[in-house]
C-alpha cells in the first residue's frame, strides 16, 4: 500500500516535492483504512498540502479536494441581474415544486451535485440509472448515483407547450428559478425505483412520499435560482454552502477534512469514533484536522427524530464538551434522505467532497433500513462501505470505516467492540433508542451526554402531550 | 465531429501518421453514426492500422481491437495437464450445474467475459450491479453489465465445508471443471433482479428459469476448464471462440469487423442493414470489412425460434445470396439471453469486442421485450443504444445505430422507412412474422429469401404435428 501511495504521488503533475509526512509511510498509515478491494487502492491527496508547503506559501487553500467538474458550481443569479430575471421568470409558464422538490432545488443552487447544473436530462438520468456516475467532456468520471430528477404530470406538460424554459414556483407560490433549455422526457417510475432501491417493494419512504404521486415526465434543463434558499426555521444559519464550508475551513487552517454524515442524535459511540478519527489523522501526521459533523436536513422518513430535535441536541453534544467545538464545524446537509442503502451512501460522499472534504467516515449499513415488507435488513450492511470503496469518481476521497462501537458494560462507557469479550458489550440501536427515550426509561451511564439525552426525553414526552405535535414526515 | 475524431488519434500514444482513410474526414463519416450524447464522442479506432500502415507492414493483425483487460482469457487447461487436473477434480467437494450454468462455463472458458477469469467473486459482482463496469489495477474500466454467478443451495454450501476448491459437474455427470480459491457470498435475488432488469415482475424468462429456482449463495472463484465445451448437437461447428474469430479475421485479412446480433430469423431488413453497413465502411476507406453474423445460442425464451432452426434458416440466406458468404463469417455466441434490455445489450457488445469487432450494430429495443405484466414495452425502445453510447468500457468500440428497415409496398420489399411517405411501409413484427409462419400465411413478396422462409414454416408446421417436436425452453 506505501508503494501504491507513492507512486500515485509521483505520478500527479502537481507533485513537487515528498510531503513531510510520507517521510516513514509503512509506520504511519492507518491499518483501519478499508481497502478489501484489491482493484482500488486509497489514496491519500496531499498533493496540494505538498506543493503549498514546498513553495513555502502561507496560505492553506481550501482546496484539499477540487469540486466534482473542477470547480463548485453555484446557480444563484447575482444580484444586479435578479430583477431583470425575475421579471423573465414572471412570464413563462411555471411549474409548482413540492417541499422535497424545492430541497433539491437548494441542493442543486449550491453546488452539492457539481458538476450538474440542473435538472438531469435524459442522458445524465440515464448514466446515474446505470452506472452512478457521468462521464464528462474529457473522459473522466464524477460520482453521480442518484437521480436529481424535475418531475411533471400530463397538465403541466401540456401548460409548457412548445416554451424552451419554465419558472418554478415553490409550494408557498414564491418564484424560486427558471429552469432553461428545457428537455422532456418519460418518468418510468418502476425502473427508477428497482435500480435506485435494488427491490420494488411498497413502503420506501421516499417512493411513497415523492415518486408514486409524482407525474409521469421528467424536465431536465439549466436551473438559475433567483435567490438563496431560505427555510426561516430558526435553522439557516446552520445551512452552510459548500463554498462557505471550504472557506471555513480555510480559515481554520484545515490540512484535513473528515465528514460524519448522520441523521439520528450522537451518542457516544459517535463520539468515539470521531474523536478517534481525528487522533488517527493526527498520528499521520496532518496538524489540524477539522471534523464536518453533518447531518440531513431533507426529507426524513416519519419515525426519524426531526431536524430542530437533532440540531439541539448536536448543540448540547459540543456544550458538553463530548466533541470539540475548536476542531468541528456543525452545518446541516439540506439534501432529502433516499434510504437507498449502498446507492445512496455515494451521493452522500460525493456531496461532501463538493464541501471540501477529503476524508469520508463509512458505518455499518449507511443510508440502510429494515425491508419494507420482509424481516430482513434491506442491504447487506457491509455493502454500503464495500462499494463506496469501489465506485467510479470517488478515488479521490479517502474512505474511513466505522469501527464498531458499543456499549461496554465493563467500563461502563462506549467502547470499540472487542470480539474477545463480546459477552460484556449492549448494541443500542437507534430504534432501540428512541424506544428509551419514548417510555422516559434511562439508557445506561456513559452512553449519551445528559444535555444531549435530556433533549430527546423533552421531544418524546412533548409527543405524547397530544396530535398537534406530532412530527411531520418531513422534517426540514 | 472530425474535429473530434483527429483530436482522439493524434493524442493517442500508437498514433504514427494519418492513415489515408481520414484525409477528408468530413466527407467520409457516415451520418448514421450515432451520437447524442455530446459526453461521448464516437472514436474510429484506427490508431493499430495506421501504424501498421505506415511501417508497411504487410501482416495485418487480428488485434483491429484489443480484448478487454489486454489478453484473451482462455481457461481451458492444456491437454498435457489434464489427466491431473481430473484426478485432482475427482477428489474435491462437487457442485452439479445446470445446462445454463453449464452454457455460462462456457462463455468463461473462452474468454467472452475477459477480463474475467471465472465466476464473479463479491466484489466483481457488486460493480457489475451497481457500475455495470470493472475497474482493473491501471484504475481503467471494463464494461461488465450483467452478473455472471454461479448460484449454491445450502446444501452444497455445506457440503463444500473449508474446502478451498470445488468440482463442478455438468447435468449429464461429466466432471467439467475446477473452481479454485473459493469466495461464498450471499444471493440477494431480489436486489439482483431490481438492479439488472429495472423491474421485479413476474414473468422475465431469465428469472424464471435461473434465478428464482436458484440457491441463496454466490459461489466465485478462478476455473479452470477441463476440456472444450461440447454440445454434439450438430452445431458445434459454428460455435467458433473469440481467439478462433480472431484467427478467422486475419485469414480474410479484414480491416474492419462489424458484429450484428441476433436470435431472430433474418429477414430482408436486416440483410439490407447489414449490406448497408457495409458499404458504408467501404466509403469510410476501408477496403475488406467483414461481417459477423452471431446468432446467439444459450438459453432463450420458449416462444423464440430454436437455435438449429435459426441455423438452417441462415445457411440459407447465405445460399440464397442475400448476404455474401465471402465477406460473413457466421458462429455461435454461446451466451444465455436475458431478456435485460439496456443493461444486457452492453454485455452483447462487449462480448464481441472480446470477439474481434470493433464496430457494433444495434438497433431498436435491443435484448427488449414486452412488460411481463403490463401491456408496454418494458423498456423504451431508444434507451438500449444511448446506454450503449455512454457505457464504461465500451468506448473502443464503434457502435452503429440501426436504420429502421420495413416492408416498402410501393417497392415491394425492405427499404429504409421513409418517414416523407411512411404510409407506403409495412412494419412486420418478430410476433407477426411468426404468427405468419405458424398459419402458413406467406409474408408480403421480398421480405424473405424464399429458402429461408421454408425453414420457418416447417419448423412451425412439425410443431403442429405432436407434442413430441414442442421447442424446448432451451434452445441450444
Amino acid at each position: 500500500m506505501s508503494l501504491t501511495i507513492k507512486l500515485h504521488i509521483s505520478n500527479h503533475p502537481n507533485f513537487l516535492a515528498q510531503p513531510k509526512i510520507h517521510q516513514n509511510p509503512t509506520k504511519i498509515l492507518p491499518k483501519y483504512i478499508y481497502q478489501t478491494n484489491p482493484l482500488r487502492p486509497i489514496v491519500l491527496n496531499h498533493t496540494k498540502m505538498s506543493s503549498i508547503s514546498s513553495q513555502s506559501k502561507r496560505v492553506i487553500k481550501s482546496s484539499l479536494i477540487d469540486p466534482d467538474g473542477g470547480s463548485l458550481i453555484d446557480l444563484v443569479v447575482p444580484e444586479n441581474e435578479r430583477n431583470l430575471r425575475v421579471s423573465e421568470a414572471e412570464s413563462l409558464p411555471k411549474i409548482r415544486l413540492t417541499k422535497i422538490d424545492l430541497e433539491w432545488v437548494h441542493v442543486l443552487s449550491e453546488g452539492w451535485a457539481s458538476p450538474l447544473k440542473g435538472f438531469m436530462r435524459e442522458n445524465e438520468y440515464l448514466q446515474s440509472l446505470h452506472f452512478n456516475s457521468l462521464r464528462l467532456a474529457d473522459g473522466s468520471f464524477v460520482n453521480m448515483s442518484l437521480p436529481i430528477v424535475l418531475a411533471i404530470d400530463d397538465k403541466a406538460k401540456d401548460d409548457i407547450g412548445s416554451s424552451p424554459n419554465v419558472a418554478l414556483v415553490a409550494p408557498n407560490g414564491d418564484l424560486v428559478a427558471i429552469l432553461r433549455s428545457i428537455e422532456i422526457y418519460k418518468h418510468n417510475k418502476e425502473e427508477r425505483i428497482a435500480r435506485t432501491w435494488g427491490t420494488t417493494a411498497p413502503g420506501l419512504p421516499y417512493v411513497e412520499e415523492v415518486i408514486t404521486p409524482a407525474g409521469n415526465w421528467l424536465i431536465g434543463g439549466e436551473l438559475e435560482v433567483l435567490k438563496e434558499i431560505k427555510y426561516n426555521d430558526g435553522l439557516d444559519q446552520y445551512r452552510i454552502s459548500p463554498k462557505e464550508l471550504r472557506k471555513e475551513f480555510d480559515r481554520r487552517e484545515a490540512d484535513a477534512v473528515f465528514a460524519f454524515q448522520l441523521r439520528n442524535p450522537v451518542h457516544n459511540g459517535h463520539a468515539l469514533l470521531m474523536n478517534d478519527t481525528r487522533q488517527r489523522l493526527l498520528d499521520m501526521g496532518y496538524k489540524n484536522p477539522i471534523l464536518l459533523l453533518h447531518p440531513l436536513g431533507g426529507f426524513t422518513k416519519a419515525d426519524d427524530v426531526p431536524l430542530d430535535v437533532r440540531m439541539e441536541q448536536h448543540s448540547k453534544v459540543l456544550e458538553d464538551g463530548v466533541l470539540d467545538p475548536e476542531t468541528t464545524v456543525v452545518a446541516i446537509f439540506p439534501s432529502p434522505m433516499h434510504y437507498a442503502g449502498p446507492t445512496e451512501v455515494q451521493w452522500h460522499a460525493k456531496a461532501r467532497i463538493n464541501a471540501g472534504a477529503n476524508f469520508y467516515i463509512v458505518g455499518r449499513d449507511p443510508a440502510g433500513m429494515g425491508h419494507p415488507t420482509e424481516k430482513r435488513d434491506l442491504y447487506d450492511p457491509d455493502h454500503g462501505k464495500k462499494v463506496l470503496s469501489m465506485a467510479p469518481g470517488l478515488e479521490k476521497l479517502n474512505i474511513l470505516p466505522f469501527r464498531v462501537a458499543a456499549y461496554d458494560t465493563m467500563a461502563k462507557k462506549m467502547s470499540f467492540f472487542d470480539p474477545s469479550r463480546a459477552k460484556d458489550f449492549l448494541f443500542i440501536s437507534g430504534t432501540k433508542m428512541r424506544s428509551f427515550a419514548r417510555t422516559g426509561e434511562n439508557p445506561p451511564d456513559g452512553f449519551m451526554c445528559p444535555g444531549g439525552w435530556k433533549v430527546l426525553v423533552n421531544y418524546y414526552a412533548s409527543l405524547q402531550e397530544g396530535e398537534s405535535k406530532q412530527p411531520a414526515t418531513v422534517s426540514a
